[in-house]
């Protein structure tokens, strides 16, 4: 089944899981969507994901969500906060971005007007692929995409509350390891700031609530997910295909070898 | 550390594990090299894999064996048991091929002949990627080279002596999935039969010791893989980064939903 | 919708509409899938199509059929009557293929047996996507597979009844070109020879028709196809994307020039 | 034959017809180009289209327009108004770009000098293929380049003039859709908003005219192409190969279905 | 400046020049044409080329041919001796195919059917590209096809008159490193063999011209092609782009460090 | 041997020697690695590399440098100074980055903030093939990451001492055409100009070795490298792959018709 509704269920603070797309082979999409998760997202900035993986990956998302009971989402995580790269995402027919690095309120609103077609915004008219699912008129088009900002530096948690009441941030989305660098942490993962770090994810969570908007997180297991859900969060992305298959292999030859 | 001594290595029958491979991602193949396998064999039978896949996905074993202790080859399973599709994978670079689908000694034959450069055999000359850690005498070439048949069809079983004894042979190598089919299984795992399955695994392990040469055989975990060394397999291959990654997927979204 | 019955279908002799893809562009066969055609056939032969077209087309079929009313099939026009190229097809998910030049009854077998897996045929197990849609029992997989073989030569002609007569041939699927130029055509579309080659696609539907399976035919045109149908095909071809291309290009210089 | 005057012509005001494709497939553009339209343009900013494509195609449309009576020219509508993708495009041999989005003089300058060899611009040295067809002095170099930007939007308009009056535009080139959406339109065709639309398309022209710079519109048909010249437009390119192949498959599947 | 006459030359007995490409870079390929070979061999045997490289590739020679005095012809060396390979690489616009490791009259036989439509042959009617440059008559397409075999083998050296009698092969072609290796060689270039060799070239070229054909050889170097022409051979290969890379990358430093 | 101390030589003003890349062929690049060069720098701006040809080619470096006596680093001359490009040349492995069109002290900061990790800079998290061969301390990644800039432009002249004043700024490099045109040269290579242009060349390198850092310059051949490097400059890459290709085939030629 699919359904064109992730970004109702987003603004709708609905409970959802997903996950975190960085190797360019759309038969994998294809069976991640099917599994049941509530979007996978391509991670174009970090992922080894080109244009052609974008495009082909969102199809194949498309067509594992038609396997699966109750549809996936396609969105991207694009590389820059840019009108370009942006449009080229929604054209290939996600639907939805997440997009990294955004500091300011003036940066959260290029973001949206990315996502949005004249008169609301700057997004270029050219729905290649999104046209497929959608119907002609421009302001419903709109209403289908999710803007989703990340919130990962030490200006972005200074700007947090203005940035979250840019109208048209659909959500803010924590990037745990740039966030802990920008406290301080030596390194991604820096135990010694634990603290700290716990404390600012509770403040996004409550400052996304308060402005009515989703709050999601990156997490690299599932039982991860679960508790960021529980405590707060509306949306969580297990990460990744690469890290997993890297413990998977890691893991498989301690067992023949043992 | 790169060591081109796997043919050597498998001649000996030491105990090998390897990974197997069917994603067209050279990138996650130099990680799974550097974790320390034996080899990384890629599926170019079942899995996603076209020719650009394989010349740089054997580069990339090449780059993670350096990152390893003990170096790590590159196998491929060909499509075919075609001279053009052998030439082809050894010269990108593979230290072996493993032949599918072969049912008779005159098979056997033919694929030694295709790992081998004239007057032993038909390979034609063109070692582009091989050449670069070999020197230009062919007949050390010839020896670097591993050729592994697979028994995987009745035909093949009948004929499971006189594959064993034809030289230059170096490995036979069990196709599970077929050979249960091939038992009469009603799926590529069927439990009824698992008792002649587990007979005939044994008979193909001593055949290969009786003529001296390697016995391999796909499992999907490490532990199977762990077992059935411990049986008398000298090499086992894990399989593959496509069925782990589903599975990673499928566990995390229970647990991100418990 | 999708639905996998397009073999049964085929079997049933219902009247089927495909359409003819030459492109390695998996976005627009969704928008060919969705528009409501029974199949989408990726000519692997004459195409310019590879590996990755198939495979990432063959997704991109799914996806467009979820959107279709009636669903839609993916199948593939192998390069050869080879268990190797066939078993690639089929893995990635073709329902079907179309095998070319099948001049005798041998030859026919080969084909069905590369479409079955053991004991009834030669597949090799290793059903990637194709998996994704269907049980593990290998019998009802095989079921699920068309195999359509191609009459296009003096010598298939002369056997047409004893191939139509190869169990487990599913449908004779006409290349009128070749039929042509192997009655004497100077071209593969000689005027000259009209009533000949009209009489010969007439023998050929009937021979199908007595022999209970499918017949089905190559066409540039709608139009051509509903004729075909109507004449006694029980399937046509609509034949290409990159013709239509040419001409609707051509077409347009012309009028804006007007 | 091939000729490197498109810019040249393009500045005389000559009536041009071209086409606009934005399928990743060389053989395409080939064909196109052996039409005898006057350019084919790649649109890198909204088409299916990687860098890739654009260098493949680009040769692809040489090779096109050596079959051609009168020459073929390949442009491309880049994806950002940036000197480093306007480069990438020059570089791999497009004879001019089409520049989204220019909304202000200063944007029109930027797009200007993207195209420009210091020190009339900031164009880095690096005429990979363009270097095949022009000789080593850049300020020829330069003068073979188009280069034309896009009125879309309400502030376009509003600098019509100031923006047809920067130094080095060579044309401007409607995009309708988004110029619909600017106007107010509920879709990108609103026929409530025809006339408004009609008058601004003259406007625009007229501007043109005036400033003695080429004035150029997308449209979806010949017959369309036609009357927009007509009207006053002097190049006009016909859109899309994707569109095109689109209606031809829905219609060949009516007839067929008739 | 194109043209389609490539095959008559050959069969002339011109004298002609060609380079061998081992690299998938059609811009490479392009900029070798236009410096005035009579051809470019693609080579798909022991070359990094896959079929987009071998298509994409074509077109590019085609393009660099328009910019040549004197025309430049794509050729393939096919991977094997097979109707499906062969007929893809000339539908892509090869105008001539080198087929490998012909032993005897019959496989030339073979290869001179997949290179020649019905009733002259086996090739199965699809000149996608081919069709571009050629008229509909398949007798002239026949005739514009240029099949040249290989002489590389024990064998084949055997059979040398035989294979030269086979009617439709327009020339033989030598590999020396094969070649080499079936007289004894211990590497492809020994040294100990050079009289046999040389002695072995000079039958290979008197054969081919008694049979009224073509003789042509491999050579990596302009001086070694000069002097095989002053011999008798009619066409000869310079090879290759891969191999002229790494000398000039291995010169250069060598100057840097000096 | 691997060695990962590619910005510590650099800083150090050792003399190095690189090749610089514009093919998307790892296999080229691998070869290249082995050779002994100190690094191989991938084009971005003007070579035919997309993200894909980045990736792989990197892995081959690696790959080819475990092959070579001394090691080899892989660099990316960006297509812009971007922190999002940036950041993905540097998560696919490259030791570093050279920068094009840096023509202020502000330019030069954020190209320094685009390779360094908060709090230090701005890339954000995401070390994909990096995190391989480092350990998980951000401080110690940014010390392995050379950041140079381009000095290419009037304005870039004009602000040297302030560029190279920069914190961070590991090195300068000369591009030397568009250096040339920015003096004003008619072509890239204008012999008018050649004592302001040698004089601004040793100027370069005086600034930066006060500044105490390296200065880099592109060269065509080994022996310009050997000169400029006696001149004082302590890094010279050797370009290209493309053009030394070209001057091979052209050479070829004429020793072929000679
Ligand atoms: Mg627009
Ligand atoms: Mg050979
Ligand atoms: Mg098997
Ligand atoms: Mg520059
Ligand atoms: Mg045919
Ligand atoms: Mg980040």
């Amino acid at each position: 089944m699919i359904s064109r509704t992730f970004a109702r269920r987003l603004r709708a603070r609905e409970s959802l899981v997903g996950y975190w797309s960085q190797l360019p082979v759309p038969a994998v999409q294809e069976r991640v969507a099917r599994h049941g998760y509530d979007y996978v997202c391509f991670d174009a900035q970090h992922g080894f994901l080109d244009y052609r993986a974008l495009l082909d990956g969102l199809i194949a998302v498309d067509a594992g969500a038609a396997l699966s009971k109750s549809g996936c989402a396609g969105l991207v995580r694009v590389i820059a906060n840019n009108v370009g790269v942006i449009g080229q995402a929604l054209d290939a027919g996600a639907e939805g971005v997440i997009v990294p690095l955004v500091d300011t309120p003036e940066q959260a609103r290029a973001a949206v007007e990315a996502c949005r077609f004249p008169p609301k915004g700057v997004r270029s008219y050219g729905p290649m692929r999104a046209s497929l699912r959608s119907g002609p008129v421009t302001a419903d088009m709109n209403d289908e995409v999710a803007c989703v900002v990340m919130i990962e530096t030490r200006e972005g948690l200074a700007n947090l509350e203005a940035i979250a009441a840019v109208e048209g941030v659909d959500g803010l989305y924590v990037g745990p390891a740039d966030l802990m660098l920008s406290l301080g942490g030596r390194t991604a993962n820096d135990e010694a700031l634990a603290d700290e770090f716990e404390a600012t994810l509770a403040r996004i969570a409550e400052v996304a609530e308060r402005a009515g908007i989703a709050a999601g997180i990156h997490t690299n297991e599932g039982t991860v997910a679960a508790r960021r859900l529980a405590q707060g969060y509306t949306f969580a992305s297990i990460s990744s295909d690469l890290n997993h298959l890297d413990k998977a292999a890691a893991g498989h030859l301690r067992d023949a070898r043992a």
